[in-house]
Formats: structure tokens, sequence, C-alpha cells
């Protein structure tokens, strides 16, 4: 199911009612880029890795949210599927509302097209959001340009000057400029005149900048403390406005600027718009899937939580109370048992070795009213589709695991809280780190040993064949370029790590051991 | 007319020959976003403001170029109008190409989504691009992989070692790694029992990286130099890649290497694409006319021609050789005798003005096979549309100029060549820059008195008024906000410049002339 804003009221209401009993969650987000920037090297901690994500692929927009809701039912053992792709997009609601930029890489957006991504639908129809924070502030903004309006009205009522009253009208009220003073005399005088005559209902000023109509306001509001009221009015096909004069009681005058309060703080509440289904999808407390998803997860927090924390450490404690419960189907398929059957895991290549044996699909319905997907309508890269592919693998993947067991479960299904899932839970896949295959959200990582590995320094002029040279008396090596001038060198024979040592040294190289190094950087960079 | 890469061969040759006899062509760009980063500030110097343009707005995309080619028909009296559109995106036409980041504002992308901007055909059907440097880049790579290709060859052919061999060589042949040589062996083995059953017309041997095709490469071409040749293909819907192992003789080799190369090459020139235009119209030597074009011309030469250079002066030179006349119809509509006539210049509110007396607006028809804008169909904020009112409303406004003078040109008309227009020749309008209203690109600039400007610093909590209690004694100011803590502040009255130095002095603030406090800042930036 597609949701825009035109229906995403619709759409929530049904994804509640579909997260009611659901087994699991599939996510997938689609991006308008990937990552710029600082080069991901084989030998990166995963501190340094998330670093290198955090700074180089969240400015990059989240604009479609994949989410495919999973729900089983024991008696037909079938799943039923929710699907649900949500266009999202930060439109400006008001200019207090933040103008976001963003990034794209052309390379994404143009894969995106190639698979018909409809750029148009998120950005004239897509979702707004703000982060929690952002929600505060504007309602803040609002709540005090109302007070500001209400105090600006008693101040001029009670004619005090602007000294005497406290810290929020100072704020509110503006000294009048020199220049200014003609105008505003004639404002008056057109306002006398029209309230002397009460044969038109209202008077409209001519259109004029922002800080002439603050001055009208005050001017106005300063003379006529009552009986007058006055509304900024856009002038039809322009981006210009103008004050519309009109008589009213102070109780009307009361009622208009609630209801106006009122207004701009639903105004706030529509603008949390998508937010609210991230809050959702973390009440639920449901097993959340996905397929290499470290970004995505990234993404989603940053977006619709908050900005995210700078150490590794605060980012797992944040990912783990906004999803107590992910798994990450990249890091099942590329793990012992099934590693071996598997020899690609992107995620079409999964689908399809999936679909043959040993494995086993099970039965998926899709709910009511959602379409159903077929072989001709397969829209490989949108992404509630993506959700419900990699639900799929998921559901698949964990029976095969259940089929191992001596006693496998009944109906062959092995939920995603079974204890055979422990292995997996709460590991996101890390992309091409040695020995480093995923981050551990909710527990220690791993800790590969990076013994045989050296930091190596050398002129730009360098090659390959001139490092594999440098080595050449320690046998083969893996060579992992960090810029021009350095290395890391990783030995293929671990027994001959001493002799690196007895490498001749010259005024062009340096060789340092990693955990020397990594020592070092550290201490350069600490706060 | 929309132009997109599927059109955009036709169109050149349209453009071309509606170039020829031109009277003048004006231009208008849509942009991804406007600007982040730098606020602009009313006592920006022009090299101030240059430099805050040039690091805030150029990493925002031009994604629609509209270009309006006037003809004048001197018989008939009215101008021809050939419209265009040109939609374009720099997809990366292959992995060497440049991958563009760019930048997104969203209340822009908002407002053109909102005038029905067709992002799906940008992203889609856009028209390449590359800048002549990127073309160059690209071409040399292209000639250096055909060169590598045959000299990894030659290489093989001849046994060298790899010491023994040219440099180009030594980039291309890498060392095989211990963990590839069984994998290698297995495909030699292949190829091998291939090449003895003559049955089969091609071997295909199983997908893998670029790495691993990078050695297949080398080392079977080094062990059946003759007879064999290798080509990469893609796996259907897949990104994998296998390689195609066939029989051909030497001749048949050389043969396709070569028309590999020439469909690279071609497929650079075609990925030049847009620049093309810009390439077309400069040769043209028409004058190029645009509305608030400083932007425009900003983005059209670094993102067809090349980066924008740091300096004001550079980026005169530059913008002078590209397009070597040019009027802003900002400029005209802002200046004496027309800026009392048009109280509001945006380019909605100028043709609304100058369709009223006493402007009268030439007769203007479009070009065959041009579609015919009417009132119902008005795209304002489509670029062709937006560059044919720019034409427009200049012809209008050089008329108007024209009847104002003692013998009236004929037939009413005033080319953009006229003495008339030499004002405003070569000026390109800055925005809300106090007594600095333009850029002249071939001229020296206006040099506002600024001896009545302060450059004043203080605690981040004052507000406006602790800034007018501060000067109470010399008259009303005007506050320019630089950041929380400083400002420039202008008198009202010049005559009272001596008595700024009467001020007490407090620990709290600074104030320095704006002349000291630019050299000062000068000094301290300078290389
Ligand atoms: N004193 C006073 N100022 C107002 C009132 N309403 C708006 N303003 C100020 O007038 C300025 C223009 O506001 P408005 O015409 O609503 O257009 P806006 O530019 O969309 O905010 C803003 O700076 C407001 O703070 C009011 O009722 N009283
Ligand atoms: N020695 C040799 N290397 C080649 C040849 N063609 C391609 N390569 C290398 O093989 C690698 C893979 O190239 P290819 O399979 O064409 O796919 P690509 O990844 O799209 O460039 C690249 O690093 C090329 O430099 C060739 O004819 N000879």
């Amino acid at each position: 199911m597609e949701v825009t804003r035109h229906n995403f009221a619709e759409a929530c209401a049904l994804l509640s009612e579909a997260l009611d009993k659901a087994s699991f969650v599939a996510i997938d987000g689609e991006f308008t880029g990937l990552h710029c920037k600082h080069k991901p090297n084989l030998f990166d901690s995963l501190e340094e890795r998330y670093h290198k994500m955090r700074t180089g692929s969240l400015d990059f927009l989240l604009v479609q949210f994949g989410l495919c809701v999973f729900k089983y039912d024991g008696e037909k053992s079938r799943y039923t599927a929710y699907p649900f792709s949500f266009y999202v997009f930060p439109r400006p609601v008001n200019r207090h509302a933040p103008d976001v930029r963003f990034l794209c890489q052309s390379s994404s957006i143009d894969f995106l097209a190639s698979h018909n991504f409809d750029f148009n639908k998120v950005f004239r129809d897509g979702i707004p959001f703000l982060t929690s924070l952002d929600q505060e502030r504007l309602k803040e903004l609002v709540l005090e340009r109302h007070s500001q309006t209400e105090m600006a009205n008693i101040a001029s009522t009670t004619e005090k000057s602007p000294k005497f009253v406290s810290p929020p009208t100072n704020k509110a009220l503006v000294d009048v400029p020199e220049e200014e003073k003609e105008f505003l005399e004639r404002v008056c005088k057109d306002v006398e005149m029209f309230l002397q005559d009460d044969k038109q209902p209202h008077l409209s000023l001519e259109p004029c900048n922002g800080f002439k109509r603050k001055l009208i306001y005050q001017t106005v509001y300063a003379k006529y403390p009552k009986g007058v009221h006055l509304d900024s009015l856009p002038v039809e096909n322009s981006r210009l406005k103008y004050i519309c004069v009109s008589r009213a009681s102070e109780e009307e005058k009361k009622k208009i600027d609630q209801l106006k309060l009122q207004t701009a703080l639903d105004e706030v509440d529509e603008a949390a718009g998508f937010a609210k289904v991230i809050q959702m999808l973390s009440a639920s407390k449901r097993t959340i899937v996905g397929h290499n998803m470290m970004l995505d997860v990234m993404h989603t927090l940053h977006q619709f939580s908050g900005p995210l924390p700078e150490t590794l450490d605060d980012f797992k404690a944040m990912t783990n109370c906004v999803f107590n419960k992910i798994i990450d189907t990249k890091v099942l398929a590329t793990s012992h048992p099934l590693k071996d059957l598997l020899p690609f895991s992107s995620l079409g290549d999964l689908k399809n070795s999936l679909s043959q044996t040993p494995f086993q699909v099970p039965k998926i319905v899709m709910a009511k009213n959602f379409p159903e997907y077929s072989a001709e309508t397969e829209q490989l890269h949108e992404a509630g589709y993506d959700a419900y592919i990699t639900g799929l693998c998921f559901a698949t993947m964990a029976n095969y695991l259940g089929s191992l067991v001596k006693t496998p479960p009944k109906g062959g299904r092995v939920s995603p809280t079974s204890h055979l899932m422990e292995p997996f839970m709460n590991k996101l896949a890390v992309h091409m780190i040695n020995e480093l295959p995923y981050i551990n959200i909710t527990g220690l990582d791993l800790q590969p040993d990076r013994s045989h590995v050296f930091y190596v320094t050398f002129p730009a002029e360098w090659k390959m064949s001139d490092i594999h040279n440098l080595f050449s008396s320690v046998g083969p090596v893996m060579i992992s370029w960090i810029n021009d001038c350095s290395a890391y060198v990783a030995l293929n024979r671990r027994d001959l790590i001493r002799s690196v040592a007895d490498i001749p040294s010259s005024p062009n190289h340096t060789i340092m051991g990693y955990a020397e190094y990594k020592q070092q950087v550290e201490y350069m960079t600490a706060p």
C-alpha cells in the first residue's frame, strides 16, 4: 500500500490494527544517496566505521520507508502480510519550520529512477516529519508568538512605555525607525477614516513587507486598543501580504486569536507526521527485521527521533531504546550455518537462493485490501516490496534453522523470539570489515586479532608493487589503502609477525603495529 | 519546447538554426536550492557577497535550463520566440564518470513541486553533462584503459616480467594474491577444455567481482596470448558480471578492441551533453538576457564550463569570456528612469506592470512547432516560460526607453545593442546590498560611501534596543546583524559621524569604522 500525506491518517489506523498481535515487522528505507567523504577501510574499528557513516551518510534523505507487518496464523499455518510504502518529505509547514538541506548522490538517484521510483510523489505528496526536538521548538514558537500578540495588545492598551513591560514583550515591540513614521501616520489616518464610516465591512491596506506589517500591528493597536482587529492576508497569486482591518469587539478578538493559536498548534502536530509511525513501531515492541539494515536504522533514528550521538556506545543505547529487538537478515545469511548455502547475500540473490531446496518459503497471504505482489509486478527497490521480501527471507531462513534441530518446532515455524534466533538478535551487519561482520547492539563486540596488521606510510608515488616489495621478506600480504601515502598491510603468514621488525628502515617509509597506531590516534584525538 | 535526453539532438539542431540572426537570448535556471551557510548582509562588499554565494549556493543543482531565442522581423515589426526548457541531470554514464553529490533545500523543492515541476523527468530523462575538465579526464581514462589492455596483452605475449615493461602497464598488471591462485588455476583449466573442444561457441565463467575479473584477464591472456577473446558481460537482472570466453583471431580481437574504444569515446561525447548548449550560446555572441540572473550565471558557468574562481575579478573575467554581452532585467527595472514606474520587480509583478500604460508589449509570435503560451497554460517557474517572459519584459522596457528620446527608433524597437542599453550592459543585480545594486562585469564597481557605518561588537544577550541605546546620542541608526555578537550600525544623520567617537566606551562593546574593520579583516585573511 502506497502511503502519501493524503491517506496517511487511514494508513496509521490500518497499521495500528496490523501491529496488534503481529509476529514481526520488516523494514526497508530508500535514500537519496549512500555515502560521501570517507572511504571505508577493511581494518576500520567499529567505532571508526560508525563515525564515518554518521558524518558521511546522514546528510542524505530517507525518502521512502517500507514496512511490512507479518502476522502468524497458527491454525492455518500461514503468515498474513501488510506491506506499506510511506513516501516522506520534510516540506517546511511554515517559515518557522526547519528548511532542511539534504544531499543527493546522482548514482543513487539514477538507481531509484531506473527502478521507476516516483520522485514527484515524494516531493509533492510526501508525508512531512519533524524530530521530537523540532516539534518542541515549533510549539514553543507558536505559544511565544501568541503571548507576544496578547502582550503587545495589553501593553499598548495600558500605554506603558516599552521600558516597563516584562521581557517577552520587550522582544515583541520594536522601535519605529525615523523613515517609517510618515508611512505609519498615513496608515493611522486611513484606519481612522474607516472606523468613522461604517459602510465598509473592512479596509485592505496596501501590501507591504513583514517588518512594516509588524509596525502597523503595534502602532494601530496602540492607537485603537479597542474595536479594531488586524489580520495579515496573502495577495492572490503572489507572495505579498496585506493587512486587513475590521471592526471587532474584545470578545471577538480573543476568540479569533484563540482559534489562530489552535490552528497553529494543530499544524505542528500534523507536521510531526511520519515520526508517529516510528513511535508506533517502537511502542509495539515487535521484532524489527531488515536486510543489511545499519544505514536504515541510523537514518530512521536520525530523521524521526533525534540527532545521532557521537559515540558508538550511545548509538547502541539509542537504538536499543527505540527498537528493542532487531534481526538483520544479512547477519543471518552470512553466519554459520546458512552462509555455506547462500553464495550471494544481496536481497535479490537471497530471495532466489531461498526459493530452492533445501529451503521452503512459508505460506504468506496478503492482508485484505493490500495489493498482491506477483512475479510480473515484482518491484525490487520499492521499499514496501523490499520489506516484504526481507520478511519472507527471514521467515524462510528461521524455519530452515528450525528444521536442523532434533525436535523441529510445530508446523515447522520458528518465531523471531525463539531461542534459535538468539545468536542473531540485535546484531547489525557492517560492510566489509575484516573479521568484524556486525555491530552487537546489546553486547560486547568481537575483538578480532589484528596483530598481523601494520600501519605503513610511504611516498605518494608508491604503487601496490612497492609495498609488496617492502614486505617481500615476510611473504604475501594484503593491502588496504587508507590514502595515497598510507595503508594497512596484513601478513598472510602470522608466524612471520616478528620478522617485520627486521625489514630495513628507510627515510621513505614507516611501519607501525596496528594496536600501537590506534593508540596513538586515540591519544591524538582525545578531547 | 521541453527537451530531455530523448530529443536533445533534434533540439540542438533547432537551437542552432534559431540562434542564427537572433536578436537576443533570454535564459532562466531552476535550482534544487538557493543558499545555505552564510547569511547575506546589507553592508557586504561585492567580493564578500560573491564569496558567500560561491561557497553557499553552488552545491545545489541547476535542474532545468530555460532559454528563449528572440528573432526580430523588421518587415513585420515583430519578434519570433523559440522557448526551450532543458531538463538536465548529471547521471554518471559509467563508473569512471563523477558521481556528483548535490544539495537540495526542501523549501525550494516544495516551491518547484507546487508549480508542478516534473522531477521524474529530470531524474529519468535529464540531459547529462560534464564540465570541459571532466570531459578531458574521462577521455584520458578511456584511452589509458585501452592502451592498458593492449599493453597487458603485449606484455603477456612477450612474457616480460612486470619490472621491464613501461610504467602504464605497471599500473595495469597486479600481483596475484596467494588465495586467488587456486581459483585462477581452475579457470585456466576450464578455458583449456573449452579450447580443445570446438563444439561450444563460447564459455561463460562464473560471475565474480571486478578484481577477480582483472586477474582472469591477465592470467588467461598471459597463458593464451593468441586465439582467445574475453569479454565482461552483465548477468541478467543483476549487477553481477561474468566473463565470456570465445575463440578469436588476432585480427578479430583488434577489431573488437577498436570498436570498444570508439564506443567508449562516443559515450564520453554523449556524456558531455548539455555543456554543448552553453558552448553554442557562447559562440553565438548574442546578448544574454536574464532576470536577477547572478545565480543563473554562476550555476551555468560552474556546472557546464568549469569550477568558479575564488576572486570576484576572476569571476568577472570568466563570465565575460563565456557570455560577452549580458543584460539583467532586474537592473533595468530598478534603475532610473524605470524604477519609478515599477513598484515591485519580481518577474511576475514586472510582467503585470509592463502590460499596462505607459508600456506597450511588442508583438511576439511563437516559432513554428513551438507550443503557444496562453493565459490558461501560463506556467510561471517553468524555466522556458520564465525565459520567454524575461525576454518579453526586456523588449518592452527597452522600447519604452526608446520612446523617451527625442527621435524614437524606427518601429519603436530598441535592440539590445542600441546605445540606449549601454548603461545597463554587463551588470548583474545583487540582492539587498545597501547602495550597491549590481556587479559590473566589464567595469569598475560602485564604491558607496560607508563612512557612516560602524562595526559593533557586544554581548550575545543584547537586543536591538540596547544598540539603539548605545547610539542614542547620534540619533536614529539602522542595524544590520552579522551574528549574535556583532552588527553593522549605520547613522541616519551623516553630520554626526564624528560624534560617534564620543560614545562612552565600556568593556561590553567595541565600535570601529567600517573601512578600518574591512582593512583589518583583509589583513587577517590575506594569504
Ligand atoms: N504587535 C503585533 N505584531 C504582530 C501581530 N501579528 C503579527 N505581528 C507581527 O507582524 C509581522 C508580520 O506578521 P504577519 O503579517 O502575520 O506575516 P508573517 O510574515 O507570515 O508572519 C511579524 O513579525 C509578527 O510578529 C499582532 O497581532 N500584534
Ligand atoms: N589485463 C586485462 N585487464 C582487463 C581487460 N579488460 C578489463 N580488464 C580489467 O578487469 C577489471 C574488470 O573489468 P570489467 O570486467 O570490464 O568490468 P568493469 O568492472 O565494468 O570494468 C577492470 O579492473 C579492468 O581494468 C583486458 O582486456 N586485459
